[in-house]
């Protein structure tokens, strides 16, 4: 396997055929009543119940999208929830993943300065090999908040590439507020989200930082953009690779996701997180699969492949 | 007690007659030989040992500070790199310090959007009454990271208020990157951190979030301000709370600082962390205190308070 987190990614996207990730954000209430209303398992306000179904749900989720695509990408939020118990858990997931192949996202957005940012890559994209913790390894990459510039992006990057593993750099969300703020521009009319690409995507192109497919091991999140915006970020910065989430519930179109891969295919990650992993709630799924809850949700990640493949053509 | 935030932290610094806050970084190496070189405590790679000794070091800390300063900081990548262990020692300290009748933040700066932002806020500011957690408590108050802008703040926003409990919405941060950022202006000459305080203002001044002493439970964490800016912003907002770190070890100054408190001395927390945690290496209470490491936090506490106060004359 390669040691450079964009090379096994971009290897992975190949062999997969396809940008489309699954992205895990497990909530109790919304899984399958197969599973909570089993008597062993249908109890939310016992933390280990609650998560015991969660982990049911994860693993068979994981076991159905491994052969389907790249990556996963696991919300640490929806496991954090539960506390330490949850936090147990989602390394838990993390390995499962792994186990199976998959390329794997925490999607942690963590970020600080200083010793603080040291402290969080320790945490979160450091393979605990310096701690009595057998089998237990960071995800190969985590998303970050770049709020605080690259001098708290680069204690990530560094102990990242150290470990042959990656980042996603936070720059562009897609909700209503964040664009307020993201497109607050300058004199020149350059948006502020431009400004905070442009400072990542220089740290990125550092030789250190660069596989033997050209990509970077340091790659952005850019949610809500226009086929147009996506279309200058993809030329202006080919060696980065960018993270892609909305697709589905979040309504990003297949059309305008795509304008962040290369005309090989390379170079982006286009996420769907509910619109697969509650697929069973989707009455087009219901009425084809009834209560095979796991077929639901395969269905749907075929059906999300083929969308990106023929939106492509 | 008070139910609003604000309203017992204002009463607080007055009982305490500072501003002066303590924050809790706590790093195995640095904690005082008198720990580490305790048999039972000298090992790094033992989650366990580690643990214990940080537990050890931050239960004399708090003791020691209690009766000095309103509140304490405790800062969480600390413990996340211990993984799940180490969050459940994150919540252990934060049981202590509620214990020692102190204001306890959580310094985590996590932020998202949408479900992922709400799923963070019962994470961290959400006492966990809906599990089997007896006597575990969310801390006072929170920071976050207000990179996607009132609409990811406000699920932590409504969850901190229900709960009694505020937040510290990252606006500025002090190390040069962020400053270039932050710096970022648009053509009216209003930079991006002035803009992003506005928009957090603004929805921290909505009556829902005030208390009876006139601020909002949604202040903001301004780090690297000079004297003018300070000034500025708490002319601009009375209602809110600052908090501002960087007191000692990273250099600002307390002249400076105080400019975000009002006249009657409430209004901002002044937070200082290895200046005061680890004052037993500075050669200055070594020579006072020798090996009396708790002695020296003590003094340097003191010091602080004192230096804050006639700076304040």
């Amino acid at each position: 396997m390669a040691d450079h987190f964009a090379d096994r990614l971009t290897e992975a996207i190949k062999s997969k055929g396809t940008p489309a990730i699954v992205g895990l954000d497990p909530i109790y209430s919304n899984l399958p009543k197969q599973i909570i209303e089993r008597k062993d398992l249908n109890d939310e306000t016992d933390v280990e119940v609650a998560i015991d179904a969660i982990m049911e749900f994860c693993t068979k989720v994981l076991k159905t999208v491994a052969p389907l695509v790249p990556a996963v990408k696991i919300n640490s939020a929806f496991f954090e929830k539960y506390y330490w118990e949850g936090v147990e858990a989602y390394y838990s997931v993390v390995q499962e993943a792994t186990a199976l192949g998959l390329e794997v996202i925490g999607d942690v957005k963590r970020g600080d300065i200083g010793s603080t940012a040291q402290a969080y890559a320790n945490a979160h994209i450091k393979n605990p090999d310096f701690l009595d913790m057998d089998g237990i390894d960071a995800p190969d990459a985590i998303t970050i908040n770049g709020f605080a510039g690259t001098d708290g992006i680069i204690p990530f990057a560094e102990t990242a590439t150290e470990q042959g593993k990656g980042l996603f750099v936070w720059v562009k969300a897609s909700n209503p507020s964040a664009n307020i703020l993201a497109e607050f521009a300058n004199e020149d009319g350059q948006q502020y989200y431009e400004f905070l690409a442009e400072q990542v995507a220089t740290l990125a192109c550092e030789p250190k930082y660069l596989g033997s497919c050209g990509y970077s091991n340091i790659g952005m999140v850019i949610g809500g953009a226009t086929a147009e915006q996506a279309q200058t970020l993809r030329q202006q910065y080919p060696h980065m690779l960018f993270l892609v989430p909305g697709f589905g519930a979040q309504g990003a179109l297949a059309s305008d996701c795509l304008e962040f891969c290369k005309d090989d295919g390379s170079g982006a990650l286009i996420n769907a997180s509910r619109s697969i992993i509650y697929a069973y709630d989707n009455p087009q799924y219901q009425g084809q699969y009834g209560d095979d809850w796991v077929k639901c949700i395969e269905q749907a990640c075929v059906d999300m492949k083929a969308q990106l493949s023929s939106a492509n053509v």
